[in-house]
């Protein structure tokens, strides 16, 4: 495990101020999975009534616990719910044991929670293909359900993490029918990122009550452009999971809310973003549009094709407004594509335009932008009208340094 | 222009020695395209009768050369040939001015070596997107057509390197008919390379007699397995361009010779394994091998997978028998996979069987293996009989520092 010794200079100034979210309470516990001397367990409990609707990984070697939750979401419920995560050690690729392990840490947390073995849903993330030590996490949940507590989401935000160098939470507050709702998220990853989804594990909860169906479709859309289009290393995880849990303790109704609909968007593209923030070994944050494709699928194949270079990485590393490499990465990506329309700019700066340096490039222009923490790539496929954007950030002997001996 | 001051570890011995291939000759020259103080130009002529087959990039924004070296390609010609290669610029993505560019040098080159413009094959490697200056390879014509010697090959591969470490060439002799055939190639590549095809110049040329069409089918069928197969980075670039020159001035005909297919498939594997030996920061050369895969090509899907993971190639960098992050990329690569039917060997070394680290498994025999220089990765997905085998190398610092300031 390489010692992660800095916070990463994207990181924001502090973790957000949260608010107590009605129905839901939180407890984390030193249990030893694999680290020392720090919380890696957490618990969350939810309010009987909790709708949960989740996103998964679509490996082909997803984990033990994703398979679980994937086969209990859906449907209404009186019944409360718990999530319990633990960091250090993924269970995936585990065989038989990786399902027994679930099995137990589901019917401890299910008895310790008073709760049915449906309604817990599990997660566990860190070094894949090691046996779980479940009974570390065991012993400890009659500990965890005795600790609740609704003000402790930062330590769960914190217990949850493994490479990461900073705690990921986002917030907002709206008025529905005149009254407040709001919602509040947790996220951990930095490694292993990808679309499909990218490799994390994020938890968000609100107190607006919504059908579980309605909310399921309003996370698997939101979900698209915005934890789908963040990509760190185009590796994709074995354990990637997403649970939104709205707990209706507010019995404010929010199905049709539009304003609902765009603060929960709100929320997931913050974490979306802090994840990229914490990308391994980044220092630049990086934005790419793609317009004029002959599709917005066209349009997400090129921009993801362009974040997911190594070239196009090492570029923005070394601050270079390379944009012969965009074009590169646009021509390799697969979607259609004519040399001769392309326009790339830089930030504000426009480099190319119809196949050819734009005549009034003036490299320094682009190389200044370069040198900021914000990088915004636009390429203009000249085709059609079809858009994506995607974030990832740049590759640096930082990803090097903590991939090189992660699990040695 | 990162300055690249060691030759990559992998690198044989030395160039290999050259048979004389009759019915070629080259030259080079310094023109000073871009580099200062070496070779960047190279020559070769053809003599009349000559058949050209060749393979290039799919890349969606190929480069003026490409487009015209595709146009011209095919049919019986009774005239010679000619091909003129430059480093430092890839006249890639510099619009009309490409076209033109091209059409000059064409044209130079055709009066030079008294041939029509038609058999005149070009190619560009080096910077993407910056004008070529033309006149200064023009100019440097008449001493190229000038100075041509026929013993001139390993010169010639010199000449065409960009941040290559060291010159790559392949040599084979067979009996067909009791009569020798040779056969003799030139590469360069180093970064930017992967599948369709890998990013590179690849020039063969033989004194065996066939048929332009039958050539074609034969380096079509044998770049599948091997140019096809290798990736140091997954970029693909703008120029990558093979052509397989067949003199007949041995007067031996090899149409239907297993024995010529066979030891020229064997060239073009040696030029494929040499390009990614000298891999941007390489330290390991990479097999991977997929069996049991539902198809061929999912197999190969599965493999290239693998090879292109960052957090595999980091993992290999670090002497780390990571087989978590194999079976991660499996899980992503989107071919058919059962988590519980995988099997895993680094080497010799059995780590993982149907789900599960092997019973056996001692990692200290897996971590031998590691810290050598040849790596074998070998994964059975336990579904059907498709196979496929491919190569890459390590992701190093090396790697960073090369392209983080390549262009700037």
């Amino acid at each position: 495990m390489a010692k992660i010794t800095a916070v990463s200079p994207l990181a924001p100034e502090a973790f957000p101020k949260m608010p107590i979210i009605d129905g839901v309470s939180f407890s984390t516990v030193a249990a030893g999975v694999k680290y020392e001397g720090r919380a890696d367990v957490m618990l969350a409990k939810l309010a009987p009534g909790t709708a949960v609707a989740g996103v998964f990984t679509q490996s082909a070697t997803r984990s033990a616990p994703v398979l679980d939750c994937q086969r209990k979401l859906g449907g209404p419920t009186p019944d409360g719910a718990a999530i319990l995560v633990n960091s250090g050690n993924s269970n995936a690729f585990t065989g038989r044991n990786g399902l027994d392990a679930v099995a137990r840490i589901v019917s401890a947390s299910a008895r310790a929670c008073d709760l049915p073995e449906a309604r817990v849903f599990t997660a566990s993330t860190g070094v894949i293909g090691e046996p779980l030590p479940f009974e570390r996490i065991t012993d400890r949940l009659e500990t965890l359900a005795a600790t609740l507590d609704p003000a402790a989401m930062e330590a769960a935000a914190s217990a949850i993490m493994t490479t990461d160098t900073f705690a990921k939470g986002a917030t907002a507050s709206v008025e529905v029918a005149g009254e407040t709702v709001s919602i509040a998220g947790i996220a951990k990853g930095s490694g292993m990122i990808a679309p499909d989804m990218a490799t994390m594990l994020v938890y968000i909860f609100t107190d607006g009550k919504i059908d579980q169906a309605n909310l399921q479709t309003l996370v698997a859309a939101h979900n698209e452009n915005t934890f789908n289009c963040i990509t760190v290393d185009s590796d994709t995880s074995t354990s990637d999971s997403l649970l939104v849990c709205a707990t209706g303790a507010s019995g404010v109704a929010v199905d049709d809310s539009q304003t609902f609909s765009d603060a929960l968007h709100g929320v997931m593209q913050e974490l979306a973003h802090l994840v990229v923030k914490d990308g391994e070994g980044a220092t630049k944050f990086v934005e790419i549009t793609v317009t004029g494709a002959a599709s917005d699928r066209d349009a997400k194949t090129h921009a993801l094709s362009v974040a997911n270079s190594p070239l196009v990485k090492t570029a923005i590393a070394g601050e270079d407004p390379n944009w012969g490499r965009v074009v590169m990465a646009i021509g390799k990506s697969g979607a259609p594509a004519d040399r001769d329309r392309l326009s790339i700019n830089f930030g504000d700066i426009m480099v190319a335009k119809e196949g050819w340096v734009n005549p009034d490039y003036v490299e320094a222009d682009a190389a200044a932008h370069m040198k900021g923490q914000n990088i915004r790539i636009h390429a203009d496929i000249g085709l059609g009208s079809g858009e994506a954007t995607v974030w990832t950030c740049d590759l640096t002997h930082g990803y090097i340094e903590i991939n090189a001996d992660y699990r040695s």
